[in-house]
């Protein structure tokens, strides 16, 4: 990963999510699953041409359905999509029949867009265990096709959303040999987020001409240092995927070399969409008003880095602490030194910072005096920084969550006074 | 452990908590940690003879300085204790001179009692990383040593709470070859709680006459299946200690064999002490309004069932619905999804249970359909059973928690509507 950070490849942001990169259209709708009409419940993604695509999927034993016929799909079509079809409102998990309404879903589309069955990824969001009406879906699918758009990412975008205050969407756009690349993306999610693979559900378009080995590969390499390091509340879903669409229509000379400049010009790219949107997951969190992001420095290994870094933004106590405000730094130390990792307590440093300041409230493992006026300063901000130092390496990593709010929060958020 | 829950040992429950075994006074003060001259900070227990101790601490990398005093006390003095000091509101943890402090601690008690330091068991509780001032400990130690009575367990009880709403106390008496044996104990405990070895501060003491290797032994089996089967929120405690004292004034013959049916009485009693009490630290868990107990049965091991039930009751998004009395049994199947063991998740059933009933809302993975009023009249009650059976196995266990309130719930607890 840290030649990917290293990489200096220019990246300007663009508009258009999913629908940023050539070739792509999409659309969202009613279809009568939520009773409230103005929110979309069903979502589709095409792309003109067919896509080679990577994904990663849940942890979850319980895997809800949508995610075994995605997987068988793109084993039998040899990780070849075609477009995405996707609900929310119902998880379709825990049902006698999950699977056998999957593939249904899968077929309506098909047949609609005149393309085969095991090309389509299936995703479904929303309650567990209560059986999915089809009915609903199968009226709309047509109108569902008929408006796919360039323009219907954010329809789309909506029709993912279920307790989401906020849509989700980021693409960037890059050279690779003088040909204009992107990779856009959405993500749902707010509340059982805590990812192991993968996250929530999230679908990356991009018109990069790349190897579906190579892709797959920067895709897990990259899961691991931004979705992975996410938490909001420790439950890990049963419905979590990720999947990105390649369609090559970019034309840049296909990436088919682990050590070329074009491979890490798109692990950059990739890298700073998810990333993006890992933070927009962490930000709107279930009932959060903070986004808080820890930086472990200083550690011997990734994985170190990693497992302290999301340690502490796991931590309840500390996530209340900052809702409060209150710069109770003892439990950052506490959460560091459950993490299951090795290193020498007595050597770590942490800094607290913001926009508006930064300050050390620890040094060598012990606390260092501190201006609370200064601390209630920096932490009055929306997005607040937790520095690790474990001054014993070269790696760091960073992982991202959210602040705990009310009830358990006015017991522990002023825990100090 | 499946012999000592089947052992048959006559248990009678009995006032006196730290004090209920022969020989063992106690005591609690304001000392002026805590500005609220009504609550206690400052506590002490003394046995007339000195004891063979078992401990368990935190296995936290950060370990507060009493823990650290008192594990080299009790490898100095081979395991014999005489006395406990504990204080509450200030956790001396992570500060540069918390082992002098914890030493003066241990000192000034000795001293008044003519005992040796090395046989003082010294605790702290509350805010980590706030240099502990010793002069109000120093000024009220007199006093604190002058009122030792045998009925002083409820002011020492009361020394130890921090935002505890409860005092936690649980005792029991039985015999072992015709003679009255006695154990009781305290703890304290709210948030912060989610044990590895054992969890907040607990001390138990008895008047059973047997071996320290055999009582360590005992408390380490048991500890597996009370206390760190508790969590209430996810962050294991730097300060977490639970240590057995045992002065031998019962005069039973000695226990000093495993196999031995007063061993297993021993068991038996230790067990229901402990986890009462760590049903008591379950209810009181920060914000709680129920307490939630997870059976699983049906396990392939021990370890298995205790993963398990743990799972299911550390699940914030569970939590919640509890709160909400919303049988979502979709988040219980997710958290036994979750759960780090073996097992076929297509051969899981569950259960809900109170006082006011039983609904099975899960068989072999997949929902069945039940009542939704008969689920609110159960969930309605303020101790809740979850019966998570594996299908597998003969093991079982248990683990404790409560629920999650307010606005995470506000969002989560009626999430299916």
């Amino acid at each position: 990963m840290k030649k990917v950070m290293e990489c200096k490849i220019k990246l300007e942001n663009v508009e258009g999510g999913v629908c940023a990169a050539k070739g792509f259209e999409a659309n969202g709708l009613n279809c009568g699953l939520n009773p409230d009409k103005n929110k979309n419940d069903l979502g589709a993604i095409f792309s003109e041409k067919e896509c080679v695509t990577a994904a990663v999927y849940t942890q979850n034993k319980v895997k809800g359905a949508p995610i075994l016929v995605t997987k068988k799909n793109l084993e039998k079509s040899k990780g070849i999509s075609h477009a995405v079809i996707v609900n929310s409102k119902n998880a379709n998990t825990c049902n006698a029949d999950g699977e056998e309404k999957a593939e249904k879903m899968c077929q309506l589309l098909a047949d609609e867009l005149n393309i085969s069955k095991k090309e389509v990824i299936v995703a479904s969001t929303g309650v567990i265990g209560q059986i999915l009406p089809i009915e609903p879906i199968q009226d709309s699918v047509k109108d569902l096709v008929k408006g796919l758009s360039i323009n219907g990412n954010e329809k789309a975008a909506n029709a993912i959303m279920t307790t989401d205050t906020v849509k989700k969407e980021y693409a960037v756009s890059f050279e690779i040999n003088g040909k204009k690349c992107t990779i856009g993306g959405m993500a749902k999610g707010s509340g059982m987020i805590h990812p192991n693979m993968a996250t929530t559900l999230n679908f990356i378009t991009t018109d990069v001409n790349i190897s579906q080995e190579l892709m797959q590969k920067a895709l897990s390499k990259i899961v691991k240092v931004t979705y992975n390091c996410l938490s909001v509340d420790g439950d890990t879903s049963t419905n979590d995927m990720l999947c990105v669409m390649a369609n090559g229509l970019a034309e840049n000379e296909k990436i088919t070399k682990e050590d070329s400049d074009s491979y890490l010009a798109f692990c950059k790219a990739l890298y700073t969409v998810l990333m993006n949107l890992t933070k927009m997951l962490a930000k709107d969190g279930e009932g959060a008003s903070k986004l808080i992001e820890c930086t472990c420095s200083g550690a011997p290994d990734l994985d170190t880095a990693i497992t302290v870094a999301k340690s502490v933004i796991c931590s309840p106590l500390f996530k209340c602490a900052m809702f409060g405000e209150d710069a109770n730094w003892g439990r950052i130390l506490c959460a560091i030194g459950y993490a299951d990792a090795d290193f020498d307590i007595d050597k770590v440093d942490v800094d607290i910072a913001s926009k508006s300041g930064k300050i050390t409230v620890c040094k060598n493992g012990s606390g260092v005096e501190f201006s609370e006026g200064e601390a209630k300063v920096i932490l009055k901000e929306e997005e607040i920084s937790i520095l690790v130092n474990l001054n014993l390496g070269e790696e760091s990593a960073k992982a991202w969550g959210c602040d705990l709010t009310y009830d358990y929060v006015k017991i522990n958020g002023d825990y100090r006074s």
